[in-house]
């Protein structure tokens, strides 16, 4: 085993704005091997989300900051090459926090085992994974969506986002989504059916949510915060909920986050804006996963990702997410299956 | 009738920050007569509401603007002095949106007849009228607050926030205020026997939140927006409740409201915070009213009304809000009992 070498990126320097390549170190050290609990991981697909970039902040937050010289965290996908614990198996596929690198020691009761005959492995880390939860629990529990009401969601096309719609689709609601392009756009109303979408690369959002939205808005998946939270808050219908999954539009402001400056919006219109973390709802994660299943199953719920080559791009990859370049959940394909 | 004189405020012009005298027009008109189904009432007392700002302001809100060249809003109590309605008599005390005059002409339906020999009469402008109702309901039904959890509270000395003090001892939470200068921190202490009160005017209040709630703050009730909104947000507890009752501190602002910057604290916290109006609340005054009647009969409940002689101050009077130096209900005396 310790002959196998690992290519790793380790986080160097906390990034001020926008994260660059120079925020890390790209080494290569030995894989290690599984002491007792352990098993060793090799990645084949690692999951880029926008919350990688709070990790690399200094201070506190709802997970302790990646600390510098320390691989750079990252959920995985992957497969048991040598095991030391009786519940995995080598041939094992497994999903968890397997950090950006081409091998992972890790404890076996962290992971969770998968089936890869069930469904493309990426999928394992968004419609099924994470994004999945996400964007279940995110909307179905804070916001309790009901029949006819109207539903918004900014990254619509994101890995979140474009599952939110589409359970708000089933759910019998009324759904805009806000993504940036056309081709995103176009992608949410003809292939993900959902009943408009607004460019906000390329529209005056404020004015076309007031035309999608005549009688305000119910319910606002907010994964972008920033100018879109505002527009959203501006056309709040009676007793609106939101729910705070994300703010990415604000992430790598180097001159700090701007606040929503009409919450009192909230107030006039006796909204409420909530926030949640997913791993709150791990004891629920099956009632996810199966109705997730079920839906993509039966062809209601479509999933798409964005598989880049290569864990040497990571840190370009991941500019992807900021930039609005993904289109559908954003994956790095470390090996082939 | 008709010889009656009715001084009056007349709302003149949209005030550019803070409110002043020459806002209004301070006129004197004939009383006039009541309608089939309406009273003609002398206003005794005039209840001063921080929301009366933003009922000066252009634009959408939860209630229409004050037109330009009408009386200026304002709740009320006064005396039945003629009636065209089978349901009031002459010499009833009722309470309900008088406005800024000495007599008004109102539709009988829309006012409160009360019970003069209960209670002195500005208790019903106060605790037992609308900040009775509003502290009962947006503490209670949005925070729902459980024994043993911290609260804390802004606008700590004033007609709501002493009331919301008061009842989160009552449900046994851990009770903080925030008010300004020693006198009204010493009142919420010794007087109403709450746990601790900060002076915002004369301490670091995120230093002084940090000492007094160390296991971060479950529930806030916020009548002040601005820094202070901010420095509780960045205490939150885990699944913290925040009920915004109105943001004092922005109302002025020339520059626009200051949204709180760190409002992903309810994200990283699982935090809520939810805006209310207590006119949503009307099916169930009876209920407020009662409990909050039978604490203050009990000395479970304290009531502090701020009186100020004279019509003629009402512009002035109203400032006192907005500067901090009201302490207790403010009420204009119009006339005597």
């Amino acid at each position: 085993m310790s002959a196998l070498q690992n290519r790793q990126f380790k986080l160097k320097t906390r990034p001020q704005g926008m994260v660059k390549r120079s925020d890390f170190d790209f080494v290569t050290a030995p894989a290690g091997e599984p002491g007792p609990g352990e098993v060793l991981v090799k990645v084949l697909y690692l999951s880029l989300d926008p919350a990688m970039r709070g990790w690399m902040n200094e201070g506190k937050s709802y997970v302790p900051p990646v600390g510098l010289g320390e691989v750079m965290r990252a959920g995985g996908l992957g497969r048991v090459v040598a095991s030391n614990d009786a519940g995995l198996s080598v041939g094992d596929t497994v999903v968890g926090m397997t950090g950006v690198q081409e091998y992972a020691v890790l404890k076996a009761s962290q992971m969770t085992k998968v089936d890869p005959r069930l469904a493309p492995l990426p999928r394992y880390l968004g419609a099924l994974g994470m994004p999945g939860m996400t964007g279940y629990f995110g909307l179905l529990d804070i916001c309790q969506p009901k029949e006819g009401e109207t539903v918004v969601v900014s990254g619509a096309a994101g890995a979140v986002g474009a599952l939110v719609c589409q359970i708000a689709k089933i759910k019998g609601c009324r759904v805009i989504g806000i993504a940036g392009g056309p081709d995103k756009c176009r992608y949410l109303t003809e292939e993900l059916g959902i009943d408009a979408a607004i460019d906000y690369k390329n529209e005056d959002v404020n004015k076309a949510l007031r035309d999608h939205c005549p009688k305000g808005i119910d319910v606002y998946f907010d994964n972008v915060g920033g100018e879109i939270l505002e527009a959203v808050l501006g056309q709040l219908a009676f007793k609106g909920r939101i729910s705070l999954c994300g703010a990415i539009s604000q992430y790598n402001n180097v001159s700090g986050i701007q606040g929503p400056r009409n919450y009192l919006s909230l107030l006039i219109n006796r909204g409420r804006m909530e926030g949640f973390i997913v791993f709150d709802y791990a004891a629920r994660y099956g009632e996810a996963a199966s109705a997730m299943g079920g839906w993509l199953a039966e062809g209601k719920l479509k999933a798409r990702e964005d598989i880049v080559d290569g864990l040497e791009t990571f840190p370009e990859t991941l500019l992807k997410l900021f930039r609005g370049e993904n289109f559908g959940k954003l994956i790095i394909r470390v090996a082939g299956d």
